[in-house]
């Protein structure tokens, strides 16, 4: 059997094994001779034209599989995906084949041209462009459909059939890796291009992003620390820092699309090419014709579509909204129960009891927005998205809304109903800290724990079968099969959105939050690298040019603390007594400041060009560049038939 | 000499005139024999490849030109602008000559594919791309420098030689367009599209959006009323009438936008694709190397623009800002003057007067404008940007600011610090209805005569001279080439933009606004309708898929008119009577208010798709075309690389 679908490349002696498949156990023998004929097969027939070999284990067969290419077939793949590259004198070009001897350190033997990241991304998307032709269905599975077009990878996934397809480790490069990165005590920038080198883009715009945000809270935790320190009350102090903090807040915002070009013009991802989007793999529906292909593929409703998105999706996210306060309601109910036992006992043991009800509401906090978080993965997938980025803007939209209104309700029932300015402060601080504490447990100790705890369970078992304890790839492929799969970076981004929350929302009431963030900032990356190198399967490559959503998400949260700063300070009763005459005065004071600190950060987010002037130049120039190709093909074209004209008359 | 530049094109026998090259009397002989040269000449030799006629009046040469080119020279010219038109499957495709025969109407003899506007604008685009090649400078005049890559006909513009280039009309068009448009009385949709094919899309835009902008003003005109017929003055109704205004402003503008987009994708512009900008004509500076382009061309210090624009400018605007507050506390002592000379008089006379200081102090603001619009201009060329996009900005921006403030300051002045709502409402429709008058009235009508008594003159003229009466082409040239020119749409938007602020920014003080703009918009349309046919030459088409930075400029007052009319209410004395304990809450109600509209505005503004359904799968099938033909050829390429490698192996 392995015969048949061994081609002239397989035999390629230096075969890389790049990503493994793993089949489900007792998968059909003609499903899986079929699916790796098509991979192995030439372009030319509908195939991917990749390498791929069985892991052969000492106890037989798995079903799982390695997979490969030829040095060429990536650098065509890389063409094919649009990779951009570092060209000889210095600018980004997209790779072509054709034009690959005018990039930099390309030679036709140097097989490290492109990063093992990008050519496990390239396989990737040459399997999931895997597609159906004739098929109505795969083989030995009549229950599992296939329409001409359909990605064969994404109906076996679908069907239960393909358990994973996952990248493997480069156990040398992760070693350095994470020597650089985390293995060693230092104080400096972490490796960001390594880091993309070997996660790809968006994980490393991630960590730069954490990164330059601890480096922008730190004046605000320096500014911060006196006001704490000598218990700074006067009115000008607090307005000078709330000022400082919001013009603040719009800089490093705009600051970082800036630098975030920089870097992801170095990467190539900014000239990158928008590939179509195709149907995301959980999209079903019957089979009609696609307006925009002309294809056959499943069609469902926009109309039904927009009935469960309004009918059932609001309804329930407003009913989580309303829990949400309900619980928030219960929690200071607690907190006045705490007080009068404080009262009435006046003991150690009741002083302590004061924070045990922020405490409990900080976990329930956590748990209600962990369960949230499933409710709406749920009913966002059965909303029945077409497109992946789609699905992720209204699942985005659901989790903020709640995750907001979770986290900060209490806070602002405290500051503008209840007006108590301790019993916000107190509440900040415990709240903060709690989810922090909470956050960095269940993200990176607690799976590095059990991955540990699995770890010595593998080895022992090894050890009992006394096979040699130097991990071989069949080793190496069985742990990291069983690593957890990391989902993106969702969490952790949500995480500093409400981490920012905290610190701008109220940052005059509790400069010392900004503290907090940066301490918590400077671990979390510690915590974030250990738990990429250590706890997850290495993740596919993914090529961005940005944060996303989440740059429009930072811009909102820093319009709101705009608002709610401009309240708090209204009310302190520093600016009161300045107005002892009249509170309308004063209100309408706050007021036309408020909107003049709003107009300035419109007027900035305006006049801050998005791109360093550098980058506009070089993109000027490939825009101009392929002006100019396309007016010189025209020319040519042109004066043909120009002469051919002439010739006629 | 006349053969020495005649090539084998120039015996066509369908010569059609387009374009008409005015040159400076008593120009070289060597210079015009140059530029008819490079006119003529084959597009290898780096010429235009057109065909140029001088134009023979009885008196002899007037160093008058006409430019026409063939049939194929125009197709070829269409591909190079990149002009998009219908096909037969009814897409819109960029045309190419190599796939002209899938193009709807196109067929070989018929001279109407191309409309004459876009043949004009083709031909403009190949003028002004005539470019300089080894040309130290233009024969004849020494001091008129060149270096390659200059376009010829800038240098000659500026230099004087070149007087002016006019695109013809066509009578027979013309006569019909002008009776569809405004020739017969009828309730109806201007014929857009028929004005699109002979003016461009520029100016259709233009007339689009005003007729859009006068029915979207309608409802509001129509609700207006009933409150000035019943004097209504209950708070409930004003309240009412204010957020329907505030929220109808932000749809009216977000459904433009869908509007728009309809429009440019039937006419084309909205697939074109944005050429490569050239420096504008006035540009000067040192010979140096565009980074970009790596070009020798005029570079000039962006340092010494920015230092231009913050220490002259800047300072500048804000004196003319400040001159405009004088100005209007001057109107104020008048204004208290005149009420002060009614109270002793009480004449009819004087209550006559009590109008005069409004009425002068519009005349004024109007004389302000304008004068200033010429300093701003003389600035803003001053400051020497180098495209022209960025030119119109700071050109736009400084006149905006300043007619804001001149137009608006004394209401805002009126209506917050004297807190004199009937002075407000009297102010508010002397302003809005002198302002109307003087424009019509500078715009169109007092040019229409002026060019009535010219004809006249000119015909007269003609009769002395024993012509024949039937306008042959040398009168049709003589007439046209004395009109004046048509300088963009930039005062008519301008004048939309003045109106719609005092419409939405006072609306709940003064309802009838409403009805007064309808009323005069219909004039308009009609006005300038007259003023585009009769009374300018005929400018060149311009491509474009929207109303640009006036877009921006409509939202932002429409965004201050949030605030405005948010504090108008608030201030009413039957708002007032629904607090009669407590300012406070009264200011903080009417603030939370605001604060909500504000973020339905961006929500709706965020919500509703800036293009139409149908336009988006349209242009997602185009995307989709072209990405599968690039797949496609790489696919090709890379198969036959991976075949050469499989024989190699």
């Amino acid at each position: 059997m392995k015969e048949s679908w061994s081609s002239v490349d397989t035999l390629e002696t230096n075969f890389r094994p790049l990503v493994v498949i793993e089949l489900a156990k007792g998968t059909k023998e003609e499903t899986i001779e079929w699916f790796t004929k098509r991979i192995v097969d030439k372009k030319t027939n509908g195939g991917a034209q990749l390498l791929i070999k069985p892991l052969v284990t000492e106890n037989g067969g798995e079903n799982i599989y390695l997979v490969g290419a030829s040095h060429l077939r990536l650098l065509l793949g890389a063409e094919n995906v649009g990779l951009v590259k570092e060209c000889n004198d210095n600018s980004m070009r997209a790779f072509t084949y054709s034009s690959r001897k005018t990039f930099k350190d390309f030679a036709d033997d140097n097989q490290n041209f492109l990063t093992m990241s990008e050519c496990q991304y390239i396989i990737k998307h040459e399997l999931e462009n895997l597609r159906a032709k004739d098929e109505k269905m795969i083989p030995g599975y009549p229950q599992a459909k296939l329409y001409p077009g359909k990605s064969i990878v994404r109906r076996l996934l679908t069907n239960g059939i393909l358990v994973q397809i996952f990248p493997l480790h480069d156990r040398e490069e992760l070693k350095k890796l994470r020597h650089t990165w985390y293995g060693q005590v230092k104080i400096g920038y972490q490796p960001l291009d390594e880091i993309r080198c070997y996660f790809g883009e968006t994980i490393a715009l991630y960590f730069g992003f954490l990164e330059y945000f601890t480096f922008a809270l730190i004046p605000m935790a320096v500014i911060g620390i006196p006001y704490y320190v000598f218990a700074w009350e006067d009115y000008d102090k607090y307005v000078m820092f709330a000022t400082f903090n919001l013009l603040w807040s719009t800089v490093i915002l705009e600051v970082w699309k800036r630098i975030c070009a920089v870097m992801t013009y170095r990467w190539g991802t900014l000239l990158m090419k928008r590939q179509f989007e195709e149907p995301r793999p959980g999209f079903h529906g019957v089979l009609g014709i696609n307006p925009v292909t002309g294809r056959e593929e499943p069609v469902y409703s926009s109309i039904k579509r927009q009935l469960r998105i309004y009918l059932v999706s609001v309804p329930f996210v407003c009913l989580c909204l309303y829990f949400s306060l309900y619980v928030m309601m219960i929690y200071f109910d607690l907190e006045q129960w705490a007080l009068d036992y404080h009262e009435e006992n006046k003991s150690n043991f009741s002083s302590l009891m004061l924070y045990v009800p922020s405490i409990i509401y900080a976990v329930v906090i956590e748990i209600m927005n962990r369960i949230y978080r499933y409710a709406a993965e749920f009913l966002t997938s059965w909303e029945n998205h077409r497109l992946e980025s789609s699905y992720q803007n209204h699942l985005i939209l659901k989790v903020l809304v709640f995750n907001f209104l979770n986290c900060f309700a209490s806070l602002f029932y405290i500051a503008f109903v209840l007006f108590d300015m301790k019993l916000l402060r107190q509440s900040l601080a415990t709240l903060l800290i709690t989810s922090q504490i909470l956050n960095q447990f269940a993200e990176s100790l607690l799976p590095y724990w059990l991955q540990k705890r699995y770890m010595k369970k593998m080895k022992e078992r090894m050890h009992s079968l006394k096979m040699d304890t130097d991990l071989s790839l069949v080793e190496q492929v069985n742990s990291e099969k069983e690593m957890g799969t990391y989902f993106g970076t969702f969490d952790d981004y949500l995480e500093l959105f409400l981490q920012f929350g905290y610190v701008s929302l109220f940052s005059c009431v509790y400069p010392l939050a900004a503290v907090f963030a940066v301490l918590n900032n400077i671990t979390e990356i510690y915590s974030d690298a250990l738990k990429m190198c250590r706890v997850y399967k290495r993740p596919f490559a993914e090529p961005t040019a940005n944060i996303g959503v989440w740059q429009l998400a930072f811009e909102t949260m820093s319009v709101i603390s705009v608002v709610t700063n401009c309240i708090l300070i209204g009310m302190s009763p520093q600016v009161n007594a300045l107005f002892p005459d009249s509170k309308m005065d004063l209100i309408l004071t706050v007021a036309l400041v408020e909107h003049l600190l709003l107009a300035i950060k419109f007027v900035m987010a305006f006049v801050i060009p998005d791109k360093p002037r550098d980058i506009q130049i070089k993109l000027a120039k490939l825009e101009f560049e392929s002006l100019e190709a396309l007016k010189q093909q025209m020319f040519t074209e042109s004066y043909s038939y120009l002469c051919d004209d002439m010739r006629e008359q």
